[in-house]
Order: structure tokens, then sequence, then C-alpha cells
């Protein structure tokens, strides 16, 4: 068995560090990463730099990032102004983003939860690039408290993809929910997948119920940085080299050098300065 | 559907804490436990004073326990000398542990694996107070590597017990490995539990495949205390408010207070002077 992992830490990761990363260290991360073997690499992110400063000049980044080959390099969309700037780099992949309800698309992208499912359903029409919609806070919002699944399956309905995330933005779900939702939009046809924090702790177990539910795109971040700056104390996605020796137990492929990754979460906290989240880069690999 | 979770803090926990925490103290913290409703606490361990520092006087602390109903204090053992010390006190139960390799068991408890489990079939046979057997390192050792599941099972079927717990005392399971080894121990008829660390974040995982599997009894440790002196890098088992919390999402009931264990911890940060590996108690409870 295979999976896909996207590493999301030089966007969802980077864009929570207090300290603004400037594009070149950003592209850095990027390529060590790519170096470590990670078939998807969530380079940038095409949002208003006065909203999300961490995130400023995502052409930047792209355009120091040294392609290797067996990397997809993808970037995150809010919008369809944010789809033709990314139409305009090197990028790989779309992933448009929309939330699960009204009061985070408003907070999170300053759109009704209406005008974000157009604004989706215009860039998924429109896209020359293979794309990815991600419902973000899938199994519960900051705002509005837990989503009904119902909710998520009818957007999820009128995006046209290959590829649906369902998104754990605030870190809450449980694994019966993750397993439920996956299998529930799993009857659309799009390979489904998840994007996981892990604010409490429940963010590998919920991947390993997404992993017996047939998920087969995972995202995480490199070192377990991540967070989103809209939803207070979601620290955290998922350690991606944690995540690949939890894989490794369980037979599954990545395709990711797990010691090379584990490289580049050393050189990560270096760079920043302080301990990170994952546990496999402070612990070591096992067997050594 | 219900389980018993058993905390091990002040044992697992406070054994590993650089600084000797005093008997009052160690005591103050098992009556918090007990104070938010944890069915059974692990409240000492009778090994030898110049061995394990941390653990000295567990006389001393059973004697400062404020005995709450509704709770089982237990001590860990691992030979017939400390069964006979622990029987002199008040305690409700022996864990009687051993660990399924040669060398952890002489580095651990300086015996013999043949030794070790002649000691445990005696206290197991002689114990007046019911009893549980833990089985340390039982799917990989830090000295020895991979531990085969027949060779646990094996000594599994020696023992004779109401309660066997499989131990992932160095954090080095993924998910299906418990399963199995969960599903295949349950046929001797015990009930069957778990002891897990989240040294390679997969402890969350674990549990919930171990559930998955049938176990019952589920040891953690609050805001995720704990370790191992004879296992290098053996941080931290999982911690007791994150188990909790995913319990709960999953319907099972465990007789927790989750806001007050999430004082506990809270009050254990300050105690330690240190942030602990839990998250819950940092990110809080959901929803609110």
């Amino acid at each position: 068995m295979r999976v896909t992992l996207c590493d999301v830490g030089p966007r969802d990761g980077l864009q929570n560090e207090p300290d603004v990363v400037a594009p070149e260290v950003r592209a850095e991360l990027v390529n060590r990463l790519a170096g470590a073997g990670l078939p998807r690499i969530e380079a940038a992110s095409f949002v208003r730099a006065e909203r999300v400063p961490q995130m400023a000049a995502p052409e930047e980044v792209v355009a120091a990032i040294e392609r290797r080959d067996g990397t997809e390099y993808a970037g995150l969309v809010l919008n369809v102004k944010g789809y033709e700037r990314l139409r305009a780099t090197a990028l790989d992949r779309v992933n448009c983003t929309l939330a699960a309800t009204e009061s985070f698309n408003r907070r999170n992208g300053n759109m009704s939860l209406e005008e974000a499912t157009e604004q989706a359903e215009s860039i998924l029409a429109a896209s020359e690039l293979p794309t990815t919609a991600t419902i973000s806070v899938a199994f519960g919002c900051p705002f509005e408290g837990r989503v009904d699944p119902g909710r998520v399956f009818e957007l999820c309905e009128r995006l046209e993809t290959r590829e649906l995330v369902l998104a754990d933005t605030i870190g809450i779900a449980t694994p019966t929910q993750v397993k439920r939702l996956v299998e529930r939009v799993s009857i659309l046809g799009a390979e489904v997948g998840v994007h996981l924090h892990n604010t409490r702790n429940t963010g590998f177990a919920n991947a390993y119920a997404a992993l017996e539910a047939g998920a087969t795109l995972f995202d995480a971040s490199v070192g377990g940085l991540g967070g989103c700056p809209y939803a207070p104390k979601a620290t955290g996605n998922i350690a991606t080299e944690d995540l690949v020796y939890l894989l490794e137990g369980e037979g599954v492929e990545t395709g990711v050098d797990l010691e090379a990754l584990v490289g580049v979460s050393q050189w990560l906290e270096g760079l920043l300065g302080r301990r990170l989240e994952g546990y496999v880069y402070r612990a070591g690999v096992w067997p050594a």
C-alpha cells in the first residue's frame, strides 16, 4: 500500500511562526524536504501579504525552488485572484481551500460560505493544473462549534476535483469521526485525504483511523510546525517524520527517506531556535 | 462501553523526574488524581531506594493517601520482597511487572528472565490482593530490538492473573502491532490492557488500536509524565487527560472528570516548573 504525503511545513508551518521567515529560507526548507523524498510539498500560499505577512512574496519562494524529479510542488489559494497569481508561477498543483462554516470563511477569506464555495467552483472548473480541494474546520470550528458531517458532504459534492482533503484545522476530532467522514466522502469517487492538527494529541490516532478508512492523501508538517492564525491555539500539524514512522510500521510506503527528514527537523530546530513538537527527530528512528 | 484507566504518574511519571519529589507531595498528587475521579492510581513502587531514589519510602506515600471511594490504589513490584512490603501497606492491588527480554530483566530487576518469571508466578499465586501482571518491553527492547509476539504470548500463558498489561516501554510500537498482540493475548481469558509511551508520537494511535482490539485497561500518566530509568529516551507515558479526551470522543466512559484532571496537570506544571508533554491541559477541553 502507498499513500501520498504532502508536507505543509513551508506553508501551514511557517505562516504561524511569530517571526517572518525570508522567501529564500522558505525555499531552502522546500528544497530540503524535496531532498528527503517528499512526494508533494505545499510551498506557498497566495493570500494577501497584509493579512499573513509570513506568507508574503510566494513568487519569490517558488522562483528559488530547485526542482527535484518526483516531487510535486503545490500552492494554496482561497480565491480566483490567488489562483491567477499561482498560475503565473512554476507550481504544479492548486490546493483550493474553503471552510465548512460561514464564520470561518469570513475570518479566513473575508467571504461568505456561498462566496467561498463559488470561488472554489470557479477555480476547480478553470484550472489547467491538477487540483486539490481542502475543507477547513471539517470537524469543528472555533466560532461555530461542532460541524455537521452532512454539511461537509454537501460541500464536497459541489467540488469538481480528483482530490478532497478534510481538515481538522483546530485539532478537535477523534478517530471515529475522522473514519466516518472519510468513508462518507469517499463515495464521491475522488481520492480522500486528511489534514490533521495534533492540538489535543489525537492527530496521529486520527491519521491511523483515516488510513483504516481508505484515505490516501495525508498532509503533515516537518517537525510538527503549524497552526492557523485565525484558529486560536491550533498548535501544530502532525509531524511528517512521526507520521512516516507510524506508516512504515504499518507497512505503508511513502517514498520518504525518514533519516533525511529527521535531518530537516534538526536543521529547522536550529533555524527557529526552539524545540519542535515532533518526537521522532529527538527520540531517533527505531530500530536505529 | 467503559474502560479502566490507571494513572501511573505518581510512579512511572515521578520516577523519571531529575529531582526527587518528597513522599507527601507524591501522596498529594495521588489525592488530586483521586479527586478527579481516576478509577485506579499506581501510587508507589516497591523497589530498592538506592536504585530508584525517586521512588524511596513508598510506605510514607501510602500512609499519606486520603482514600476516596471509587478509586483503587495500586503499587508496582518486581519481586517477592517488594510484594511483601506492599502487602504491609493499605494498597488495594499488586501490579507485578516483568520484562519480555533477558537483558531488560537484568537491567531493571537484576534477575534473569526465568527468575523474573518465577518471582511473578510466586507473587500471583500467593497474593491476597487483586493482581495485574505487566509485561515490559512487550514490543521492543532497547537492548534486544524487536520482541517476538509469540514470546510475549508464552510469557503471558504462565501468569495466573485476571489482568494482563502489555507495555510499550520505549515507545516504538505502531498500531497494528498493538492490535494484534492485544487480540492474541485476549485468548487467554484475562482482561487485557496497554501501557503506552508516546516517545515517537504513536502512543495515542496505539491506544485507539488497542481499544479497537478490545483492550479494557489503559495506563496513562497525568500531563504525560514518565519514562523509564533503564530505557534511554523513553520519554513520557501517554497523557491521561489527552487519552480521556480521545476516549470521550469515542463514546467510551472513563468516570474521570476531564476538567478536574486538567487542573491536576496545571498544578503539576507549577510544581515541576516546566511545560508538560500533555496537550489538552494547554489547548483546553473542546467544546469548552
